[in-house]
């Protein structure tokens, strides 16, 4: 069937500004990292490596939790390991769907033998606290709330700590879905009272994807520990994944290695830069990017005041072709930029500026190439018009700081 | 909490010669690959990648399923996906358990709702296909029969053959547990008939651990096509995975895109090489190792004619501390093997010589590195008798050949 000796072609990648909903684009040191030779899964050093991870991943996330550490697979291996961990067959879980990600998170409860209570608001909007307030005062002993902060098909920003009171008040746990805001903007762990949290590797921490970052603080893991049944799934099954990541290191599954050292570089970067700094960075790159699309005629699609400062959702202008724009910008300046998925499909772009994305240059280019494409399809915008506006937020920002 | 410019040690780690039952070391070529700049997982290039790897997985598994894949987890999500996706809740599946990597099998097919029936045979020995039979002859219906091609925790090669041809007999799924077998001994999947097989990638393929490659043939689709539940884990739900693989390409979760830009390269390695010359490399250098240690008096522990060619676990001898050894091992020579895991734990070593981790150096570096340690655990050994026995099968093989 194979012959020794047969040619096979190598691989060949073009270099792409990855502004879209994630990945990002990855640091230099960080694909370093990724490179660093391979040693044992038990092997002491990597240990230690795994001890520094958690560590970084603590404050990352600020929080003094014990528990926190990379789930070995993409954003969604999170989602399902904070969900299958927490549920246990006809347990109730509120939901909150205004986005591919809340239906997501549904669909993973009832899976795992849940029962979810399903809170609606529609894709643009942010859940209304009052809804939430409302079904856990109908639904007596529900296990878990469940929330998208940054609701990246939408680009929506859910303030978390409306919901976190509530679900105090009603002894649910609180699992929230950070997977495009932590290291892009607060993720307060401690500070707000979130329960169970997860994140990917791919977006403002711009390691490649391949990991999940989660923490879950006391009441979770007490709910853990207290399980009656076995979670669902072995892979995810958070008690044997502690005692590897913990002081037992009881052989559970082989920790991808390198993907870990990635992580960890990735990690020391956003502590390098702090928190702050960080922060503020992806909201000034966020600003000029929506001012510069408003200069171009284009409107935003979540609500004002419920904005991912790093991801901006724009809607697609009357008589332009989504795909033909997005496949323009990838073939003539190696840009890209996310599509709508669902109920979206065709209808909005996603402008991510995560991580080692959110960048000055980057957000000139994306507009220089956006106002080209959408010239080519006819819609005349006023030439420099957004490259103006966005040097105009630089420039106020300097002035401010100055 | 955290400050700018907070500085955080960066990562130094040893570069060990990784001779335990995986990770293997890693090709330099595979590294480079790994380092590439990431691009998105909708990016046409990195859907050309994805059926480059398919394509390549087709022919290091000798199969012509359209269903080739890699999932994304380390092998053990690739058990979980080969199990939790064929099983409903109520189905009965017989496994045959005689390590570790067994019990993991019956405790996920549990997990997923379905029945175990468990073939046993003690650790070191394989399956006895007669009791297989039986069981299948007491279970009429029986949805699937599960084993284990080598059993990393054990040293054990099971044929497969004859458990395939009782499968057909009985209209059961045969799905197979390839993880350190794959790329370093035949895995024949049309030939032999297996249904369902999974691999990792940090075994015989010699790419860092955090992909399960997986192929599944018509019979299986047929089942999971035909299911009348959802698959319990969403993550691992294969068939909207398969619909990111496939034509259709629809968004699932985001790949590991660099881990897959690695598994491609490794292929290609594997494929370059040529499987024949690959399994006879691995034999040599396997039975080179085994005359080795038998000339220092160390005892196989896997029953002859059984053994899993490059994975050879020996006893550890009457009044040797286990981990003293390869903490010195590991300490002194920079070399990993494995220990038992278990009731084996403390009695065997694993030693491994998988994928770029089967060279001639290694196993005379591990020769001499035992030797040593056996002297100073006071266990005299002859001077020297290792590696001679050890050069003895090379010259002889050089003599055949020549």
């Amino acid at each position: 069937m194979t012959t020794a000796g047969e040619p096979v072609p190598g691989l060949d990648l073009p270099q792409r500004t990855l502004l879209g909903p994630g990945p990002s684009n990855v640091h230099p040191r960080v694909l370093r990292a990724l490179s660093l030779p391979c040693v044992g899964h038990l092997d002491p050093a990597f240990l230690e490596v795994m001890n520094g991870t958690a560590a970084l991943l603590r404050r990352v996330f600020e929080t003094r939790n014990r528990l926190a550490m990379a789930v070995s697979g993409t954003g969604s291996a999170g989602m399902e390991a904070a969900l299958v961990n927490f549920i246990e067959p006809g347990d109730t879980v509120i939901v909150g769907v205004n986005g591919l990600f809340g239906e997501r998170m549904a669909d993973i409860v009832e899976r795992a033998g849940g029962r979810p209570v399903r809170i609606e608001a529609p894709w643009g909007e942010p859940l209304d606290p009052d809804d939430v307030a409302r079904a856990l005062a109908a639904n007596p002993g529900v296990r878990a709330v469940a929330a998208v902060h940054a609701e990246t098909s939408t680009g929506v920003l859910q303030p978390l700590e409306p919901l976190a009171r509530l679900c105090r008040e009603h002894e649910a746990l609180f699992i929230v879905d950070a997977v495009t805001s932590l290291g892009g903007t607060e993720v307060k762990v401690d500070e707000w009272g979130l329960d169970v949290v997860y994140s990917g590797a791919q977006k403002c921490l711009s390691c490649p994807p391949g990991l999940a970052p989660l923490t879950a603080g006391d009441r979770a893991v007490e709910v853990l520990l207290g399980r009656k049944t076995k979670v669902r799934s072995w892979y995810l099954d958070l008690p044997m994944v502690i005692s590897y990541w913990g002081a037992e290191r009881f052989y559970h599954h082989t920790a991808p290695v390198n993907m870990i050292y990635a992580l960890y570089e990735a990690l020391r970067l956003v502590l390098e830069e702090g928190l702050e700094a960080r922060f503020a960075r992806h909201r000034l790159n966020g600003r000029a990017l929506l001012a510069g699309v408003a200069a171009m005629g284009l409107e935003p699609f979540a609500r004002e005041g419920y904005r991912i400062p790093m991801l901006l959702s724009v809607k697609v202008p009357e008589g332009v072709d989504d795909l033909t724009v997005r496949r323009e910008l990838l073939a003539r300046a190696n840009v890209e930029i996310g599509g709508g998925l669902g109920p979206t499909r065709g209808r909005i772009w996603r402008i991510g500026l995560l991580g080692h994305s959110s960048r000055r240059e980057n957000v000139l280019l994306v507009l220089a190439a956006l106002e080209a494409a959408l010239n080519r399809q006819g819609r005349r915008v006023e030439p420099g018009a957004a490259l103006a506006a966005a040097e105009a937020v630089y420039a106020a920002a300097a002035g401010a700081a100055g």
